[in-house]
Formats: C-alpha cells, structure tokens, sequence
C-alpha cells in the first residue's frame, strides 16, 4: 500500500489505474470505515483512503483538538481491508489559503447544519477536492452520516462530478449503538446507555411505519429519551435525499435525531419499517 | 464540429482525444476569443469552446438580457478557428438547483468585485462545473479581464484541478480599443471616443514606470478620462496574481481600469512599461 503526503504523490500513484474507489475520512478508523473500504476494494482495482481530519468543517477548536488521530493504526486497518492507498495529507497542503470554498446544497439546511453552521461548507470544500484530485469512479460514505450523504449527492449532482455515490448502512455494536468514532469519549456507564437511543428510534419509527401520527410518535421518542438521560437535540422524520423533514413518513423516509449524553454528542437514523 | 447540447453529449464526445484544451465563452464571438480557440487549438489534440451566457454572473436582469446572442455565427467562427466541439447547454441543463456553489477567494475583492458583487461567485461557479466536466489540460482566457484570471487561478489552485491556465493578451482595434461584445452597444461616436481609454492609461502606466508616483498618475489618468467624457469607477495599479492595489507599481503590474461611456460599461488594463 503507498502512503502519499503530497497532491503530487497521489497524482503519480493513480494514474492508469483502472476503476477508481475513493473512501473520504477523517481517521480513526473503525469497523464502520472497514466496511467502506472493503466495500469499494470488492468494486473498484484501485481503492484510496483519505485520512484527514478536516479543520473547515469543525465548529469550534476544542471538537478539532479533541479528534482522535491514530495515523498508524488506521494505515494498518486501511491496508489490512484492501486499500491500495493511504493520503494523509497536512492542512498546509489541502488549503491553499485563497479563500475559495463551496456552499453546500439545499439538503445542507436544517438538522445537523442547523446544529453546526459551516459545517457542510467546510464537508462539501473538502470533498470537491478530493473528488478533483482523484476523480474516482465511485465514492463511499456510511449512511450514518445521513444530512451529509444527501449533501454529497447535491454537491455531485450540481458540480457535474461523474462519480457514483455508494450509501453504505450504517454498522452497530451488537447492544445497537451506532459506530463512531465519538464513542470512545463514552464513559463506560453511558455507552451502555446511548444503545437505548438505536432501539427508542427503532420503537418510534416502527410506531409511525404502522400508523401513529408523526408528530405523536416523535413527542413519546422525545420524551422516552429525556427520561433515559439524553438531551435531544433533534428528532424528525426526514426525506433522505432532500432532508425536508415529513409529517407523512413513508418505507422511503428515514428517521434522524442528535442527543447530547455526558457531553457527547451522538447522531443516528433508521428506516421506517 | 460536434454541437453538444448536453452533458451527456460532452462525455460521450470528449473520451480518449488526447490534450483537451477549454475555451470557456458567454458566445458573441469576436476576434479575442477567435485568438484564444486558435491558441488552444494550435497546443491541444482537441479543443472545447463554451458557449453559455451564465445568468449566475449577472448582477441585474437587464444586462444579462441585453448580452448578445449570435449563436449560429458562434458555431461558424469557433469551427474556422479550429474548434472540434462546441458546448451550447441551457440553463436548466448547467443547474440542478440544489444551491451548491463556489465561493470565490481573495482575488475578487475590489476592482469589478466590489462593483459587480457576486459577479465573481457566478463565473467560479459555473467554471468550476465545467473545468469538472471536461476535465482539460489546458483552459483559456483572455486577459482583458484581468481579475477573472487571478480569480480562475485561484479556483484551479484551492479546488486542486489539474489544469495549466493560459491566458493571452487583448487583442485591440487599430485605435487601441480592446476587443469587447459590449462595444457593440456603443454609438459610432463613443466608440471613437472610446479609443481614448487605452491611450491614456497607457500614458498613465509610462508615466509610472518612468518614477511617477502611482497616486500621481492615477489622478492625472482620471481627471482626462472625466475630462474625455468618460465616468471612471476605477482605477488603480494591481499585482495581476493577487489583484492587490499597489503604491509601487513594477514590470509586473497592471494598470487597470473600469469606465462608462454613454450607458456602456468598459474596462481594460495594460502592463506597466
């Protein structure tokens, strides 16, 4: 596996190298990125993660400083899961400075970038870098990341990037919990508590896929949350590709919240079925 | 000549040909952009002209409906100069409408930026899409607009695409005036009037290069444009990378300006030599 730290570096090292899979992160790998990896190593001759911890798309400095890097480990995993290239580039060499950025889309409003503004601007500027610098033929994101994968469609879409979108479900801890790298902040006590979060929603989703009003269903998921220790940040039944949130939820929308537990902040969606 | 109207057309038309060069225009073509197809075509395997009046870079309604349309001719003259593809899409087939877009980076602060707010956002918007679309080796504009190269070579080099930026000097009528669509809106009078714009900012940009305080220069330059009949919006001594105004004009620098003359807005700039 070559490991590139320069823009020229990958330039040199992709070249004529057939189907291209480009797998964005931002390190810290975990069985959740595997899946993305061996995903696009199955499809694709030449697979490539980006490891970078992406300073543009972060609010504030403490949620940047408190990101986990583990270089080493996630070169070992990446090779291990069938990549044939690692980029972990500095700040230095992805950001030129100018003052050039991308506005994210329409799907950016809302949930998550209501949360967190700037957010999908600094997701979408880095992205349409890596999609320019690879020009892959296919790109993986987790569906975890819900608001972002519809994000990254419209940035594909309107840039006229000819690169397919893989959506890849989203992995769980066999308690429910949905991997993220923000779990290890967890204390022991509330990671066993945050897998409540995954069955709550399942429970209100399952609710409203069988005939309970939304709004009724999201006020009993709201509550059964509090009760259980989380602040709910938001919950909502939501168009995946639009994220315009539904009053009508249907086997195509997806239900998304963002709690707070123990000063950790958790996202997570399911299907309503 | 292939006339693609589509971008399906484009990538169908564009695969396996070899040094790619772009030619990105609104249309109404005249012997400026002939002299940009005719480069491109002299250095490249294949050459793309553009030719979209992008509504994104207007600033009023007006003026945009007023830019010229002489599509038929276009196709004819972009042919002669050796063009194997011309790309005429609508509006509707460049924008999806999820509201991505490309913010654009220092350079277009001041000078036309600051007279045409958002005018710059518009064409690296629109730029961006189609430096993906065709993905060239080689893209060329015309350094009669000055600020749009430093603002394009911005985007080439934050967005990480790989293209050489050629840009090639303003080709003039025998009285000086620098080729433009817009001076085809104005009167026989103005029009020879209009000459005057380059003579004296070429005198303006003599007098400095021969020690000249800039601020000097540019006050003797404006008061015989006013004097000349012409509204001046700008003038100034610029760092052709940055757009930078500068007190201490060099062999580098350009003397650039924006006027009105009888409703018709005209720019232009020269070296300092």
């Amino acid at each position: 596996m070559i490991i590139a730290r320069t823009l020229a570096e990958v330039r040199q090292a992709i070249q004529g190298k057939g189907a291209a899979g480009l797998v964005p992160t931002m390190g810290a790998l975990h069985e959740g990125h595997i899946s993305l990896i061996s995903a696009s190593a199955q499809e694709c001759d030449f697979t490539s993660v980006t490891v970078f911890v992406n300073p543009t798309q972060f609010g504030d400095n403490s949620d940047f400083d408190l990101y986990p890097r583990t270089e080493a480990e996630d070169f070992e995993k990446a090779e291990k899961a069938g990549a044939q290239l690692v980029f972990a580039p500095s700040a230095a060499e992805m950001y030129s400075g100018t003052g050039v950025s991308v506005r994210a889309g329409s799907a950016a409003n809302g949930l998550e970038g209501a949360s967190r503004p700037g957010h999908f601007d600094g997701v979408v500027s880095i992205v349409a870098k890596l999609f320019t610098l690879f020009y892959p033929d296919r790109a993986y994101f987790g569906l975890k990341d819900l608001q972002q994968c519809a994000v990254i469609q419209q940035l594909i879409d309107e840039q006229l990037f000819p690169i397919e979108l893989r959506l890849i479900e989203t992995l769980r801890e066999y308690s429910g919990l949905a991997l993220s790298s923000r779990n290890e902040r967890l204390s022991p006590t509330d990671k066993a508590q945050a897998s409540k979060l995954y069955h709550e929603m399942m429970e209100a989703a399952s609710a409203a896929a069988g005939g309970q009003p939304a709004g009724q269903a999201l006020n009993r998921l709201n509550a059964r949350l509090e009760t259980a220790g989380f602040q709910v940040e938001y919950t909502a039944f939501v168009d995946p590709k639009t994220m315009a949130t539904t009053e009508t939820p249907h086997r195509l929308s997806r239900l998304a919240a963002a709690v707070q537990l123990g000063g950790v902040r958790l996202i997570d969606n399911v299907p309503v079925i």
